[in-house]
């Protein structure tokens, strides 16, 4: 069941489209990622395209690479321990967030936001917690995700003969909205930032504040599609337009000098 | 040429379309978005169907409602004036920003945050500038955007018997991250936040940090077609099963106790 192609454009250019991708095997580390990911094309006979942008949440990335670690063999220190007591919270997880930030940026209300090993700014450095094997295991961020991204990138073009930008995701709350929206932690392939400073609006008044984040819009367009409670860690965008070229999650990161919140 | 709908679902659930909205005429006080939008579904023969939301970008909105100044008519303050004058920036906005604002959260680097009388954190208090009638204008966010929205719902629905959540929206910056992003300012019609807490994810795994910021992701999904410098100005996203209910933007806005930017 090929997914339909429909090249329509409607005076605006054309429609973008998140196809869904669901993996019923469960990742295990050392899995290839993307031959998981051709498998389920092939089952599903799907034809990635030219302009075809992957984008995977980064839990089964994760898992591929090993980054599992069994929740009994951390030991909390005292510090970990009473902030945990006093927040009902798990003081494994507090220590393993520790040990995988570089930073503590906030810790309010019960809530840890460090800056993790790669820079990002996130909750619990970027730990999710799930009963792998039954137990509790910790799920921790991959080590490199642009180089999670370009692996990924590599494996299908040379499985498959085409260049395809991935991006990795993770769910990240922001420090004044109330949710979670996913985020790009790694991209291959394509430039995460759109730069349209200089350029004319259709009042030919110059554009001047606009860069846009279109690595974390793929993100959360991906977020729609892709789920917690269903198993579809993964998601093909069709139809948009992307800046080809070197990227990298390190873009996106606002250096501490203009970031605003530190 | 109506939009193509494939039902096509594929194992994990159906796919999400991005289909732009692209209006010709620019947008003066007093029109009726719901009017423009319903002239261009005519004429491209774009048939609304359940479950489709419409996504617009705020700039036709407050156009629409007047929500415009001449610059040449504000005259800054002294202490707008020497803090333009530092950075290049223009005072008069300076000035309107602060007048449209209810609290300055940071002013750093030529850069000033503030929070809206609505309660949003952005850059000048999402102030644009615009070329509107060849003077220099600047473009303020429309004064109750949940308002705006529930007309725009309202009118639709009178016109062709569906209810269609809409949602308003505005690019804004992020503290740690580069570039801009797409957020919801309004909304009505669907509920903005989707609650996971308490359910268990494929491991039997009960959520718990699970709140996805419904509005915004869809915001930024429609960023990926609705541009600045082509007259797209809205979106209708298609096969996104959204939680219907009454929904505001201020669900989205977290209240200064638990904000960790303030």
């Amino acid at each position: 069941m090929p997914y339909p192609r429909s090249e329509r454009k409607l005076g605006a250019g054309s429609e973008v489209r998140l196809i869904p991708v669901r993996l019923e095997k469960e990742i295990a580390p050392g899995d290839s990622i993307a031959g998981q990911l051709l498998a389920h094309f092939r089952q599903w006979r799907v034809r990635l395209q030219v302009g075809d942008i992957l984008v995977i949440k980064h839990k089964i990335v994760s898992k591929a690479e090993g980054r599992i670690v069994d929740l009994n063999t951390i030991e909390p220190s005292a510090e970990s321990l009473a902030w945990a007591e006093r927040y009902k919270l798990d003081a494994r997880v507090i220590e393993l967030a520790l040990r995988e930030s570089r930073a503590v940026i906030r810790r309010k209300n019960g809530v840890l936001i460090t800056e993790t090993q790669h820079g990002f700014l996130c909750a619990n450095s970027g730990i999710d917690v799930s009963n792998v094997d039954g137990g509790s295991h910790a799920v921790l961020l991959p080590e490199d995700p642009d180089r999670s991204a370009a692996k990924v990138r590599r494996e299908l073009k040379k499985a498959i003969g085409l260049d395809i930008p991935v991006i990795i995701t993770d769910s990240f709350g922001r420090p004044w909205r109330e949710g979670l929206t996913d985020f790009a932690i790694g991209i291959a392939g394509m430039k995460p930032l759109q730069d349209d400073r200089g350029r004319r609006d259709p009042h030919r008044y110059k554009l001047k504040a606009s860069v846009e984040a279109i690595a974390d819009e793929l993100a959360s367009a991906a977020g729609l599609v892709c789920g917690k409670l269903n198993r579809t860690p993964a998601c093909i965008v069709c139809g948009y337009r992307y800046q080809r070229g070197a990227g990298s999650v390190r873009d996106l990161l606002r250096p501490p000098a203009t970031d605003l919140f530190r």
